[in-house]
């Protein structure tokens, strides 16, 4: 029957349909986990990317247990967390879409030395070891440490909010960018994959305003 | 020195200042966490809320064991996470500035039936129960079940990216909204709070495009 049994749900919290009604008002930023899987490369789209902890350097995101990705998630110690760019909305879509081959053409990759699959033309990748694994509810929390980073600051996020992916937008008073005379801040790492199948953007860097009042990447 | 040694870097991880440059690059939905204190309401700004599990319904954020929330977030068993509109800036700067009382003027707000202290003019919240605090690093993860959910769908979120506030963009062919003639989908709940100091905005409604091949809220 549809009538709710209200003190039931009360115990058990609100009903799966009001938690995805609610929950599509949250916006995230999007990233891709790829994994050097037994089997061959594994990956999937994720939104739920958390800063965790500065000293040790820890990230976490979730992975449902009915996920295609699960099996190998749970045997690999080793992830590349993939932040991607607003050009990758693509490479989102198929990396959240069941039953095809995610690495066959046109995704363009190879594997680091270190044998995670990395996706070409994403600005920012955070190569991470696996640290624990956590059961919560249908999904695994896996946390995990940071072990090398590769940022390039000239391309913006790509992000997902209400069942859409969005760019971000500005606020008044609140510059997106700041054109500097600096040379483009992108750290190519050991792997020196450039961030946009072109290479880098050129020209002039974007540099950001930081207010100081603002919240830290990771919560206080 | 500044040499770096590698093989412990590696152990342990990048440096802090790498972590903070790569994570500032991620960009996140902005939320203020509050709770009913034994000396009084407390509240901090967080950019590190994540839809975990559909069933039960869980969401997780963190907090440093260094901040002024963290005693009472320790001892607090319900708080409420409002997801903030892109109004909201100021309120998010508040709740992220210390030595200051960031429920006194010009903050509006008042204590839900349950005692947690709402935040008027909140589009989105989430009152939920404590079930897990996980010690990770230099922060507790705080992992609760969603009791009750308040949810305006007319107002766009508040988002955070490389130390600026934002708010949403559109990516072409993405609509960042849909007129639609349904009435406004606000649910005011028990408390029934309006979304906006004036009510929730009223004409049209807006409701936005789905793709099928999306991420849902909780990853996949």
């Amino acid at each position: 029957m549809s009538v709710p049994t209200a003190d039931a749900d009360r115990t058990a919290g609100i009903s799966p349909e009001e938690y995805r009604h609610a929950l599509r008002r949250h916006a995230a930023g999007v990233v891709i986990v790829t994994l050097n899987g037994r089997h061959g490369p594994v990956g999937f789209t994720a939104t739920s990317l958390a800063s965790l902890s500065l000293a040790p350097p820890l990230v976490s995101f979730a992975v449902a247990a009915a996920a295609s990705s699960f099996p190998a998630m749970q045997e690999s110690d080793s992830v590349l967390v993939h932040v991607l760019g607003d050009h990758q909305r693509e490479l989102a879509r198929r990396f959240a879409t069941s039953g095809i081959d995610r690495f066959a053409e046109p995704t363009n990759w190879s594997p680091l030395a270190t044998g995670e699959p990395m996706l070409h033309g994403t600005p920012t990748w955070l190569r991470c070891t696996v640290e624990q694994r956590i059961p919560l509810g249908d999904h695994v929390l896996v946390v995990a440490v940071v072990q090398q980073a590769h940022v390039c600051t000239t391309v913006a996020p790509l992000l997902y909010h209400d069942g859409t992916y969005h760019r971000l937008g500005t606020l008044d008073g609140e510059p997106l960018r700041r054109e500097t005379e600096q040379p483009p801040d992108c750290v190519t790492g050991d792997a020196g994959y450039p961030c946009q199948d072109g290479g880098c953007r050129t020209g002039s860097t974007t540099a950001l305003l930081s207010p100081s009042d603002g919240p830290t990447a990771a919560d206080r």
